[in-house]
C-alpha cells in the first residue's frame, strides 16, 4: 500500500513468540469459554472488558525505574511522556477499575473477564507471548463465603466444559494454615515477620517438590541440605529434625474426610493464632460448599497445594485433573493443573490506599484446551461447506442460486471462487475444505436438469480402502433431479 | 504488590482515548458477533485470529523511515532490534497470513476476523484509539461472483442482528466506471495514469459532497471553483461545462432498476475501455445477486457510492441504514452508512511479488451496536441475580444452598457477599444489580421453615407510582414454604 516500495519485501511472519489461530482453533476455544461464561454468569458474575492498554504506573508491577520499564512487559512511552504498555494479566487491570469506578460498581463487585494478556520473555516451545486468560474474582468480599462460591464455580466451569465428575479435584488449602506451621516449627516469628525469611523460602520451595523428590529428599532440603545424582548440592533450610517433623506431618495431613483433615491440622498448627483462624476459614469452606453438595470427590481440603502460596493472605485453590495422559516420552502421567487462585490484599489499596479484599480464579485456557484435546472432546471432525463446482464459466448465477438454496436450509455451501478451468483442482480443494459433498452441473445436466452429488466422505473412505465391504452398496456418486438438490444434499449428509 | 512502594498513588484511569465495557456492553457486542459470525460461517468463511502484535515491516504501511515509526500505529523497539507494532486493522494481518501460510491455506481463501485493532491518534468525543473490527474477505479469487458473494453476505448478516429488510440498502459501484467516467470527461488518459491526478482528487471529494453541497455546489467545484456562505473559496477541478455534464450524469446515472442503471452507465462510460470492464463487472454481480433472490432492494447499483474510492481497484460496496434517528440537535437525519469494502491488489504481492485479488468488507461494530439501539433492538432489561440475602451470618450454609438450588433450576442467583451487617445496603445492593427478587429468611422464617420473597421489580414500579391500580393486586412480598423456593422464584419471575 506504501508508494515508495521498500528494496527488499517484507518477510511475511508472525513475530517471534507469537502465533495466529485458525478455523477451528478459534471456535473450539470460543465454544469453551462460552460455556465457562454460563456458568459465571449464572453465579451472578459480570462480564467485564478492559482495554488492553494501560498505563505502566496502573499496572504498578513494572514502574519505570529504568529507562525504559519493558521488564517483562511491551511498553512504549507516549508524545506527553506517559509510559502504556499491554496488560500481562486480567488482574492488574481489575484493580484499576475497581479503584476507578468505586462508587459505581456494586459492592462486592463479581466479574470475569476473559481475552488475552502479552509477556515479553524469551519465547521458547509452547510458550507464548500473547495467551488467554479467563478470570473471575469478587471484590469487596471479606467472608470466605466468596472463596467457597469460587471453588463451586470452578467444578461447574471444569463439568460444563467436559470433564467429568471424577476427573477432577478442587484443592483449597490456606497460606495462614502453612504460617500457623511455620510458627509452630519455629521459622516464622509473629513479633518479627521479615526474620527465617530465608528459611521459610526453601521450606516452601521444598515442599513443592515433593512429587519430584520424594519424602527424604524434602527431608534433606528442610535439614541440611540436599545433594543431587549429579553431585550438585542444593543448600538445606536448616531446620533440625523436629522442625522438619512439624513440616512433614502438615504435609501429610490429609485425611480419608475433610473434617478429619481439619482436626489433624488443628493439631499441627497448635497455639498459633494465624494458624487456627486459617483451620476455621478452611472448615467454615467446607461446610459452605458441603451444604451445596460439593463433596471431596469434587473439592477436597489438601494441605499440600503450594504452588502461588507466595501470592496470596488466605484461602488458595488449584484444580487438577487426575487422568493420565502420554508424556514426550511415553510414560503416563496425570494431567495436572489447570485453574488456580486464592484470596489476595492490597489489590484497590495501591490506588486508593483503602483495603479491599478480593479472591478470585484465573483458568489456564490452552492447559484446559489441551485436556479436552487428549480426553476427545474437542478436535473431531470438521463441519466443512458443501461445494458447488464450476463447469460451465457462463452459468455462474446458476451455481449460486444453488449455494443459496443449501444456506436457506441451513446447509453451510460455498461456490468454487478460483479459476474453473482444472475439475481436478476444485475437487482438490473441496478435500481442502473438508467438504462432505461436491456438487456437479455440466451442460449435460444442466440439460437434463439434473445435478451430480459427489459423497466425499464416503470418498475418502474408499481411497483408504477400495475394498471396503461396507460401502460397496453405497454409491459414492448419485445424479439427482435439480429440484432435489436440497433434499438429497441433506440425505449425503445422514440429516 | 510492590514491595518498596511509591512515594504517591498512582492514578486509577484508563489511558486517554482507551475504554473499559462493563456488562451489558460486552454481552451485546458478543451476540451481535456470535449471530454475524454464524452467517460467515453458512457462507464457508473460516475464522482467523492472528496475534495483536506484528513486526512493523510486515504491516508495511508504516516502514520506519524516521527514529520512531509510531505514525498512526503503537509501535515499540525490540532488544533484538526488530520494531513490533499492535495491529491498526484486520486486513494488514491477513495480507501477511496470506502469504506465510500460502502453501497451507486453501485457494480461494474465506476468511472472517473479529477482534480490536489500535490507532495510535488523538482521541476526541467518541473516537478511540482500541475498537472492534469484523471484516470477511476472499482472497485469491478473481472473479466479481466473489464481491457478489460479499454483498448477499452483508445483506444476510445486517438482517440476523436484527436489521429488517427495508431499513437498509447495500450500494455496488465499480472503480473502473468511475475511471471510465474520467476518461471521458478527459481527465484520465490510460496512456499517461498519473496525468490529471490533482484534478481527479477535486472530482472525487466534489461527488463525495453532493449531499451537503447540493447539484449546484458539486458543478462549482468541477469549474472554477466555489465560496462557501463564510466566503471562504475551494479551488474547482477547471473543467469546462461539457466535461462537468459527464461528471454530472455520472452522478444521475442511477436508475429505477439495475439494468436500466447499467444502461445509462454503458452510454456514459463510451468507448473507454476500462469503463466497459467496469460496467460489464457491475452487470455480472447484479445477474448473480438475482439469482440468489437479492433484489434491488436490498442490494443496489448506485453510481454514487464514492467513499474509498481511492484504495479500491474494481466493485466497492457500502451497507447504509436508510432509516431516520435524531441528530444531536433534535433534527432527523438517516442513519447512514455501517460497513464497506471493495476488491483491492498488491495484498499479498508485498511479500510474495506474485498478485493475488481479493475482497472484503468490514462491518463497523460500534456503528452497527448504535444502529441496534436506536432501534431498541438491544439495551433493554439486563437480567439480574436474584439475590438471597443474609439475615444470620451462622446460617450462610443454608443460604448457599439456596443459590445452588436456583442455579440448579436455571435462574440466575447469588448470595449477598458483603457485610450483612445493615439489611438495607443489602437491598440497595440488590438494586444496584438489577436484581428481580430478593431471598429473605431470618430466623423467625427459618424456625417456621418458610423463606420471604421480594419482587423487586414490582417493587421499583410501584415506587415510581404508589397508586398505580394495576399493582395494587399483585402483592410485592410473599412469605412461602422453604421448599417451595424454586417454584415460587419462578412463578415471580414469570417463568
Amino acid at each position: 500500500m506504501a508508494k515508495d516500495k521498500p528494496a527488499r519485501r517484507p518477510r511475511a511472519e508472525t513475530p517471534k513468540g507469537f502465533r495466529d489461530y485458525f478455523g477451528a482453533e478459534v471456535t473450539e476455544r470460543k465454544a469453551m469459554l462460552d460455556r465457562i461464561a454460563g456458568v459465571y454468569h449464572a453465579y451472578g458474575f459480570d462480564p467485564l472488558e478492559t482495554s488492553a492498554v494501560e498505563t505502566v504506573e496502573a499496572l504498578g508491577k513494572f514502574l519505570p525505574d529504568v529507562d525504559r520499564p519493558n521488564e517483562g512487559v511491551f511498553a512504549w512511552q507516549e508524545e506527553d511522556q506517559d509510559w502504556l504498555a499491554l496488560r500481562y494479566d486480567l488482574t492488574a487491570p481489575l484493580a484499576r477499575v475497581a479503584a476507578q469506578y468505586r462508587n459505581d460498581l456494586p459492592s462486592p463487585y463479581r466479574r470475569y473477564a476473559m481475552g488475552p494478556v502479552w509477556r515479553n520473555e524469551k519465547p521458547g516451545p509452547g510458550r507464548f507471548r500473547q495467551f488467554y486468560q479467563c478470570d473471575a474474582d469478587t471484590v469487596g468480599a471479606p467472608s470466605v463465603a466468596a472463596d467457597a462460591e469460587i471453588c463451586a464455580m470452578l467444578a461447574d466451569a471444569l463439568e460444563v466444559v467436559g470433564i467429568p465428575r471424577g476427573d477432577y479435584v478442587v484443592r483449597v488449602n490456606n497460606r495462614k494454615v502453612l504460617n500457623g506451621v511455620m510458627e509452630v516449627a519455629g521459622v516464622l516469628d509473629p513479633a518479627d515477620p521479615d526474620r527465617f525469611h530465608e528459611e521459610r523460602g526453601i521450606v516452601l520451595r521444598a515442599i513443592d517438590k515433593i512429587d519430584r523428590l520424594g519424602e527424604d529428599g524434602v527431608r534433606a532440603l528442610l535439614g541440611a541440605g540436599r545433594k543431587d545424582e549429579s553431585g550438585d548440592f542444593t543448600k538445606g533450610a536448616g531446620l533440625s529434625d523436629a522442625q522438619a517433623e512439624v513440616v512433614m506431618s502438615f504435609m501429610a495431613a490429609k485425611r480419608a474426610t475433610g473434617a478429619e483433615t481439619v482436626a489433624r491440622l488443628r493439631e499441627l498448627v497448635g497455639g498459633s493464632a494465624i494458624g487456627q483462624e486459617g483451620v476455621a476459614e478452611l472448615e467454615t469452606i467446607a461446610a459452605l460448599l458441603d451444604a451445596q453438595g460439593y463433596g471431596p470427590d469434587r473439592i477436597e481440603i489438601d494441605p499440600s497445594v503450594v504452588r502461588g502460596l507466595g501470592y496470596y493472605t488466605g484461602p488458595v485453590f488449584e484444580a487438577e485433573l487426575t487422568f493420565e495422559i502420554l508424556d514426550e516420552k511415553g510414560r503416563p502421567r496425570r494431567f495436572g493443573s489447570v485453574a488456580g487462585g486464592g484470596r489476595y490484599d492490597d489489590l484497590v489499596k495501591r490506588f486508593t490506599g483503602q483495603a479491599v479484599p478480593a479472591t478470585g480464579v484465573s483458568i489456564g485456557v490452552d492447559r484446559l484446551l489441551a485436556a479436552l484435546r487428549a480426553k476427545g472432546r474437542i478436535g473431531g471432525a470438521v463441519e466443512g461447506p458443501v461445494v458447488v463446482t464450476v463447469m460451465d464459466r457462463d452459468r455462474m448465477a446458476e451455481y449460486m442460486a444453488m449455494v443459496g438454496e443449501l444456506r436457506q436450509a441451513g446447509i453451510r455451501a460455498e461456490m468454487y471462487l478460483g479459476n474453473p478451468k482444472n475439475f481436478g483442482n476444485q475437487l482438490k480443494y473441496a478435500d481442502k475444505r473438508a467438504s462432505p459433498v461436491a456438487v456437479i452441473q455440466g451442460g449435460d445436466e444442466a440439460a437434463k436438469g439434473t445435478v451430480i452429488l459427489k459423497d466425499l466422505v464416503l470418498g475418502a473412505k474408499i481411497a483408504e480402502n477400495a475394498t471396503l465391504e461396507e460401502w460397496k452398496d453405497r454409491p459414492a456418486q448419485v445424479e439427482v433431479p435439480r429440484a432435489d438438490l436440497v433434499a438429497e444434499v441433506r440425505k449425503m449428509l445422514g440429516q
